[in-house]
This record gives C-alpha cells, structure tokens and sequence, in this order.
C-alpha cells in the first residue's frame, strides 16, 4: 500500500514529510468524546490494526465531555508531544459528522494529526514546528461503505493505518490555508501585569485547571516590575484569596487551597489530598484573577 | 506449544480450522462485565501475554451491564467483523462462571469466539459464514488452578493465548450441535409493514438503539408498498411523533429528536448534540412503533 | 542504551538481577489512581514508547481511590504474579509526589516494581521471592525537565522504559534497607479459631473483599480443630449470619448472601447476580467475623 515510486503525487504541492523511514513499529493514538463504555472505540482500533498489524495504539482520553471541541483540542496540545517522533495523533471529537465539515491530515516537524476541521488542531497549528494541513479526499483510504455518523471508524481511522504504513501524506489530498480555528481563549494580561482568566477544565482529582499558562504568568510577572523583589502573586477565585504559588501538592496543608503551575504548564488550583472542584463547587468557566502585590 | 505436526488432534471430526498461517501479530480483543476498575482485564492480559507475547490485545468493551448476556452478544455482533482475519474474541459475562455451564471456542470464517455457553454467541451462530462450535474440554490449556469464580482469567485467557499460537481447535474440545441461544428478540414487521420494536442499548451520546435493524426496516418499507412513492416512515416512541428519517446528526435541529438507521445498521433515536436517553427519560425496553405514512 | 560491558555499574552491591536476557516484547503494566478520563495515562505510555518502542504496555487498573496506598497495594499484589516473567510493575498512587519521599525499583525474582516509597510496594516484601529495592537516583534516567507535580511521566515511565532496555538495575541508585511499609492489615485469628477481620475493597460488582485471606482462613479451621470433622464456618456481617462457604457464586439463590475464598485468594461476601454493597449499604472498614461453629 504505499506506492510511493510507482504512483505520482496527486496532491504534491510540497508539502514535506516526516515519515521517510517509517518505524517498524509506528504509534497511533486515539483521543475522543466516545467514553469506553461502548465497542466505538475498539472498533477504530480493529480498522487499524486490519490494515497495519504492527501499530502500537495508544488511548489519550476517550471521557472529553461529549461534543466539547475546545476541551479535545486543549487535551491534545498538554499530551502529544510525549509520544515518539512520527506518531499518528487521531483526535475525534465530531458534533458535524457526516455534515460538510471536511476530514484533516496535519503534520508538525515530528507529528501526525488526523480529524475533523472543527477547531480541535487549534493549539497545533500555533506550534513553531508546524508544517501543513490537508482536507482528506481521496476515498480510496476510507473503508469501503462510510457511514455518515462515524467517521472516526470509517474515515480517521482507516486513514491512520495506511499512514502508517509509510503512505506519502500528498496522497490523502490537497494542502489547504484556511483551516477552522476555535476563538483565542487565552487569558489577558492587564499593564500592572494583573491576569484575568479562567478555569477551563477540572481533571480526575478535581484540580481545576486555568487558561493561565506559564508564558502568561511570566508575561503578568514581568509587566508587575520583576525588578521589585518583592512581588507575591496573590490568586483569587471564588471568593478565596491564595497567597504565593505552590512548589508541590504536599506544600499546602491537607484542606487548605493552592495554586500551582502544573504539569501542563498551566496555572492550576487545587486541594492537597482532596478535590477542589467539589470542595469549592467550582468548575469550568470559574474566573481566577491574579495580581501581584508586594510581600510582607 | 504448537503439537500440530507430532500430535494426533484428539477431538479431530472435521472442524476445519481458519489458521492455516497464524499472523505474526494475531489480534485477541476482550469484551466483558468486568469494569475497568479492579485488575480482572489486567490479569487476563497477563495470562494472554505470558502464553503468546506478540498477541496484539485489543478490548471491545468492559462495560456491559453487569450479568447482562443479552447486551454483551449485542456489542459483540456489532464489533467483530471489523478486526482482521484470524482475530480471536473473548467474550465473558458469566454470570454461571463455577457451575455447569460449558465453556466454548466457536469459528466462522474469519474470527474465532471464546466464552461461556450461555448464549453470548447467539448472532455469531446467525452469520452465514458461521462454521462450527466446541466444547473447551482439554484441561491442559488451562490454567494449572482453575478458580471457580475466575474463568476469565483461568479458562478462556489461556485458551486464547495456546489458539493465538496456531494450536489446532480440534485439540481444544469436541465439537457441540447444541450451544445455548438467546431468545429471538427481532422485532414485529406487520402486514401492512408497520414496524413493532424496542430500545435495546443506551450509548454513551445516550443514543436510543433499537432491535429494528436495516433488514427489518426494508422489510417494513417494501411491505408498505415501494412502489407508492410518497411514503414517509413515521416513529412513535415515548409519545412523540418523529416524521422521517435523518442521514445524520446534524440534520436536525439542535433540541429536536430525530431518528436513523446508525453505524451499527440499527435504527437509534438521537437529539443532535445532547443525550436523548437523558432528555426523553427513556432506556432498555422502550416500545418503539414505525409506520409508512403518506407524505405530504 | 545499554551500557552493560563499557560502563561500570555504580551502584553495584550485589543486587541480582533478573534480566540477563531482556525479552524482546518486554511487558510494562501501570496501576494508578489518575482515573482514565485524563491524558495522565496516556502520556505515560507515551514516554515509554518513546525510549523503548517494542513494549507491550497494559493496564491493570487506574480507578485506585485518590491517594489510597493501601487499596493500590492490595490491587497490585493481586495481580502482579498472573503476568510473564520480567514484566516490569509501574505503580503510582503518590499523594507525596515533589516533596522528600524517595522513588523506588524492587525486584523479586521474577517481576520489577517502580513507584514512590509510601508503602505501595509492602506485600511485594513479604513476597518469598522478594530480591532488593533501590533507591532511584540517577536522574540520567528521568525526563530532562523534571516536574513536581508528575513522577508517573517525569520519573518512573522513564525509568521503566530504560530497565526495559536491559539497562543493568544496579545503574539506577543504590539498595536500600528502609523502604516504607504499611501498618499490618491482617485479620486476627483467636485461639479458639474466630477470625476477626474488615472488608478491604469493593469490587466492580460490589463484591465486599476481606482481609481474610486463605491462609487465614487455614489457620482459623486448624485451631478450631480440624480433627473435628463437623465444623461449618459461620460469617457474621452487616448483622447478617452466613453459614457454610460457597463454591461458586450461582451455589448462593439469587438474593441471598454468600461468602467464598475468591479468585484474589481472599474470603469475600456477595450477592449472586446482585451487588453486596449496594444491597447490604456496605463498604470498606466493615468488620467481618468467622466462626467455627459444630455443624447439624
């Protein structure tokens, strides 16, 4: 399946490859809004492996609140630059399926991402490394009889398993400029360097994590005066006030709040041993504020 | 642990077997009651794994309602025939596991089927390209200490470990003519094609899936009068009236209810973007009625 | 990256090792409390695949309660001996996580374990088999960017990755003799034989688990004399009265209560085809008691 001597480049306007050694044993992963409860998800990984039998899949998340494209694609940007040079990031979080929405084939220097064009490759195509997008035409990579409410089986996945197989991206279909982008939802960073954001996902231990990144956070820092030593960030939400930033979860005192910037690198609120977003009956869309005050 | 040249296959009447060349990376999925919560799928992987370490696992689903045999045989009808040849399924909700009931290796032309007797299998004795059903018998392959509430993991884990390294499946256990079917839950197609179903699966869109299947659809419509032109099928389900069917999600308002025949060849009830279980307070058993109506 | 002949070990006192020869398809397994609804799991598995690609990697369970050492210790012990020898057992349950407890590589004789030094490795100690544990300090072997929040991904996939290679275990920090350990959580067993006991973990199907285990059991049945051939054990809970063990579950009439010696080696109290928990409002800490009392 991958012709890539014998057969021209239909779609060839350059757009570069990553894959000219294709690893023996290529990673695809999955990210969705179809939980695990039913086959959905095991299903795609049946397509996959019937067409390439030596994949790794790989599970991100398949528990993004139904329909919730914005959330997806913020799990994906903190997630795929984990995994190997060359894997195969396959996002389906799909409310227009079987619509006019197009199918996309991105790449980055080191990665693939294959999905619908409703915003969720957002955060990659503001990575510095990112290349190309193409819209999915050629149906020859699609299983035979597609559905129209399933495109992550009958389309994404499929195109994923003969990717894999070492198939020239130009050969899925054209390169295109105008790709659907979700509206900024970065925070803003005010001239005394106070940010107003806002939570915009909780996880599974209830840490509720913010827009505010640490490019963001740095940005407030700077703008504050870091010249003047002693600043003290002071972050507000819910009508709490939390002085100073947290090293780690065990800094703060069982039952007490902390802020920190994550593992996400993103500034996070949370409960050490226990669960913010019950304990302050918080959730998405809560604003925090942070300002900058001096110590002491 | 492949006897096939040196061992006379004891259980030898003519079942013909589907791995004449066993794929270096054969495909096992999973699909139990289990949850994902305690360890009982990690610890089948393991026995799997410890037999064969190139088996690709794949899991279906963990997820059916505890005990329920019936839900099980549904997703597994669904998901099978999108793996690859050869692939081998283990399916077990049991709630017998410990007593009488017999455990089973079953074969169409393309797959492989392992679990209990007790009616999992019932659409696979259904396809046309079924070939033949055996009674797991021969204690060798299992593991050395059979638990009695454990088979997963004792019985059928290991069967499928010694079938993923081409033992021969005559060597597993006899063939059998009378394995256990679930009652036929296929809905009423009426004279005048007027459809009588149910609810028979909630997804996890809360998507109302039905038993009336394409086929029975067609039949309905065909009944009706194809030749009349102007027909529209109407579905009555929980006292509301849904004229037409959809071609996907998106075509009908948000908020709305809308009917098609889905992914898995099922008619299912959907509102686009939201959870109809949810918003109808409807699940299993829900009477749903279709009639071909005159348009216009 | 594996250093074997040209680099001296530098911790090297003697610890065996069990990977003379590394398997090519090695097993890795993760257990954890980070819930699957995240892409916490999945970038693990990222990271691993990264440093070794031929890994097979399965979950054994990441629905552990936040931060519950002990139930991660107790589900870990049930599960890590079902998977091939050399498998490498990744556990994280780590409220400590960016604070000064140590991280950790043990062996048996057959298995590894990587996970912070809370305890979690406890009943891995009181494995006959158990060889060593070590303390992880060559951070050569970690993410170049090491967070506070994150060992799972920063520190012990790595780790796993690098072991699974064949990297020399004595490379990875010194033994050490004070790992921690958890409180003792066995049953006390009277002169006369009573077993006094609690229920540890509740199961997917509601399952009550003790810590009465088989050995227990054993030792109670022996002092209350086994001589005494009409002694039948008699389970009291939740002010229920069970008399006799069972076989298997359908022994027990649906709705009623049974006990038996499950397939974790551990007395357990159901409810056939229903959910003990649920149904007898019951969860950990409930004390379970065994007598012996003269059957007829």
């Amino acid at each position: 399946m991958s012709g890539t001597q014998n057969r021209p480049d239909p779609f060839d306007e350059g757009g570069a490859d990553i894959h000219d050694e294709v690893s023996p044993r290529p990673v695809v992963t999955l990210l969705s809004d179809f939980g695990l409860d039913d086959h959905y998800v095991g299903v795609m990984k049946g397509v996959i492996l019937a067409i390439n039998p030596e994949v790794h899949i790989v599970d991100i998340s398949h528990a993004i609140p139904p329909f919730d494209v914005a959330a997806g694609a913020l799990v994906l940007a903190s997630a795929y630059h984990y995994f190997p040079k060359g894997t195969i990031h396959v996002s389906v979080v799909d409310p227009g399926v079987g619509g006019d929405r197009r199918g996309l084939l991105a790449a980055t220097e080191n990665y693939y991402f294959i999905g619908p064009d409703n915003g969720s490759f957002t955060h990659i195509y503001g990575d510095p490394s990112f290349l190309w997008v193409r819209h999915l035409r050629t149906v020859e990579f699609f299983l035979e009889k597609v559905s129209s409410t399933f495109h992550g089986r009958d389309v994404f996945a499929p195109v994923a398993g003969h990717l894999s197989l070492g198939e020239p991206s130009g050969n899925f279909g054209p390169l295109i400029q105008d790709p659907v982008r979700l509206a900024d939802a970065r925070p803003e960073v005010g001239e005394d360097g106070s940010i107003q954001g806002e939570v915009v996902y909780v996880d599974h231990f209830g840490n509720l994590i913010t827009n505010i990144d640490t490019a963001a956070f740095w940005e407030g820092e700077s703008r504050a005066g870091t010249e003047e030593e002693n600043l003290v960030p002071v972050i507000e939400a819910c009508g709490k006030r939390i002085r100073g930033m947290s090293e780690f979860y065990g800094a703060v005192p069982p039952g007490e709040i902390g802020a920190q910037l994550n593992s996400w690198s993103r500034m996070e609120i949370f409960v050490p041993e226990g669960n913010a977003a019950r304990e302050l009956g918080a959730g998405k869309g809560l604003p925090v504020r942070v300002r900058f005050e001096r110590a002491g």
